[in-house]
């Protein structure tokens, strides 16, 4: 059986460490109700979903969690056919079925409970907590049009929901961790001149096949494979007909997803002995090592993205480089890009994430990239966790090339 | 290699199939530019994207179909990383990479045509036209102020283009058909009284992966597997204790994944001899036999949605039954649910989706069912096309229980 998806049994354990930290959330926000509101998630998902409801649905169903008395009330409405599989795995205080029309249960829920807020799935900032479709708002502005002026943005606590890793999910995203770097070993000792990225990516599905574990992002980019000084790093395919060669290297970009969980790391082997690296090569790699490290002895609680990107840019800048054209770091979890506070410049395309706050437990990849004049792109990729003060690798980082001699 | 998901090379052969049907979609619909607009599509995918882009994108991301003196023009804005696998692509006229923001290119271009409407992907009636985010849609109102009187919904492009199902998209779906049939063949001979639904379900997953194809939907309901009398059918996935029986029915719910296309097909099983399947249960199966053909018979283009469920849904309680509490039929295509004009009644939950017509080169599933005193559910689910004046089943219909003796 593949480990990539969770079993129910660790599904429902999860649904269960995240349901209990909602009411936290809700109160430190000062949010009294939050709804989600979905339809056909097999077609249309709201990524929130995976981690408060853990199933699809098919017909229009609101899933609320609103305060009553000092105490969080769970609630699901949801099609006829849905409703047995919610009641099955009693994590709701109600599950409310229905045949004809979602609308009228929805409305006389919420005006039981009268929330001065109601907290909707949009975000312009944070794709992790836009999972209301446009639609979907136009039918809740009709449904619940007496309580519109409370509508708020739910990002904060997606935010804080997503970033805050339980125990159960921390431990899967090391064991995917662990099994990447394990699926790299077995590669290397394959690893050879004359190879085509093509075939490289090959070796790795027969190396994840073999692992019975899944893709932490689409296939055909999983892992990426960039060998020699031609290719520009990024979001292109392995080619067959660009190949390693003696004095060139090779970088991927790998990750697998185990137990619904992800991994996310960059690695960069170079064919020939370590004497035979080139200076600039050899710079570029120290940069890069380097760069993570004042990344991770710099990272900690309460300080904003951006600040975190802006001193590794810096230093990158003052060490001879032009500024690699990214963030420095990304959330991971379910997804391998998990959305809320980005390591990142404060550009328009990220809009207001990397002036939000880090935070404990929150789980980041550290890949700084340098582009040389002579021999491709140089990157790494880390992955690390917030802890109380400071920040804890969640496998060894590489302080090296990978030889193939 | 899966035969799940689609090579690349198919992929680009149906990315071209499906643009180019676009002008002419655009024209019917008096519509001078669509305009998809998303971002980490992984985590937050507008459906269309699979049909018209073929690949997930990372940053904000337009792509642009416009019509400029009668010619279609496609343009796609994307960030610095997604622009060469775009460009590779050689589907675009023009592939515009950018490292800061995406505003004003986005508005520049927009400007540059001076469209009269943009369609955009929402829509309260249709799941699978309802891409774009709340949270996307108010940058887009920024970003396109002085556009914004001209947003309209591009249901109708998006309905036509799901639903007009070109001769690749036929050919995958009629395979995704067969091997069903020939997995639940397969499976066929294995049965036996005293199988839990678990045990068969497991029976089916070796099968599927021996097929190396993929799941419609999700795997733990996929298939779903009912036995016995006490089973109500819908979302209630198999379970460990209930088991086949000397007597009484299995059904199952169950589709397949054939380079990216769905089945969808419901069977049923009669653990017995033919002449010892009690005159309730074969009164049953004979009416949802007939209910399939009846509407095999009358499905023709023009028609709307509602109109053949409803002669079917009448036909059923004429017979004497309650009516079935979901719609006669919905389409298939890259998903088991594909959204588009539904086969259903005017209910609430179903929006404006049967007021539709039926055109040709839909793809539709036909699944009454009914529920008896005795037995439990009875219910079958077949696959037909619309043709120019009728329809055709894709595999041919089951005609009475499959004996098990």
């Amino acid at each position: 059986m593949s480990e990539a998806e969770l079993s129910i049994e660790l599904k429902l354990e999860i649904l269960k460490e995240k349901h209990n930290q909602i009411y936290d959330i809700l109160v430190e926000n000062e949010i009294d109700c939050w709804l989600i509101f979905v339809r056909e998630t097999e077609m249309s998902p709201d990524s929130i979903m995976e981690l408060v409801v853990g199933n699809a649905v098919v017909l229009q169903s609101a899933f609320i969690f609103a305060i009553e008395n000092n105490k969080l009330k769970k609630i699901a409405i949801v099609g006829n056919f849905d409703a047995n599989a919610e009641k099955e795995k009693q994590i709701w205080d109600e599950v409310i079925g229905y045949t004809l029309g979602i609308n009228e249960l929805l409305q006389q829920t919420i005006e039981r409970y009268n929330p001065n807020t109601i907290a909707l799935d949009y975000s312009k900032d944070d794709v992790s907590a836009d999972g209301l479709s446009y639609g979907m708002y136009l039918m809740l502005e009709e449904i619940l049009h007496k309580f519109k002026e409370r509508f708020v943005s739910a990002e904060a606590i997606i935010r804080a929901l997503r970033g805050r890793k339980t125990k159960k999910e921390l431990e899967f995203i090391i064991k995917a961790c662990q099994i990447t770097e394990e699926i790299n070993k077995r590669t290397t000792t394959n690893l050879r001149e004359g190879l085509s990225e093509f075939e490289i990516q090959k070796m790795f599905y027969e190396s994840i096949e073999d692992a019975n574990v899944g893709y932490a992002w689409q296939k055909h980019q999983n892992p990426m494979c960039d060998a020699g000084p031609n290719k520009e790093f990024g979001h292109i395919t392995p080619q067959p007909n660009i190949y390693t060669k003696k004095g060139h290297t090779l970088h991927n970009d790998f990750g697998v997803k185990y137990h619904g969980y992800c991994s996310d790391l960059q690695r960069m082997w170079f064919f020939g002995k370590k004497e035979e690296v080139p200076n600039e090569l050899n710079h570029a790699i120290k940069t890069i090592i380097q760069a993570i490290q004042l990344a991770a002895d710099s990272i900690k609680p309460c300080l904003h993205g951006w600040e975190v990107d802006k001193l590794v840019r810096d230093f990158i800048k003052m060490r001879g480089y032009e500024e690699f054209k990214h963030s420095l770091g990304h959330q991971v979890g379910l997804k391998a890009h998990d959305g809320g506070v980005l390591m990142g410049p404060l550009w328009e395309r990220y809009g207001g994430s990397p002036n939000l706050l880090l935070e404990e437990g929150q789980i980041f990849t550290i890949e700084p990239s340098i582009k040389t004049q002579n021999y491709g792109m140089v990157a790494l990729e880390e992955m690390i966790i917030i802890t109380k003060d400071g920040c804890e690798f969640l496998v060894p980082p590489l302080k090296d090339f990978i030889y193939i001699e």
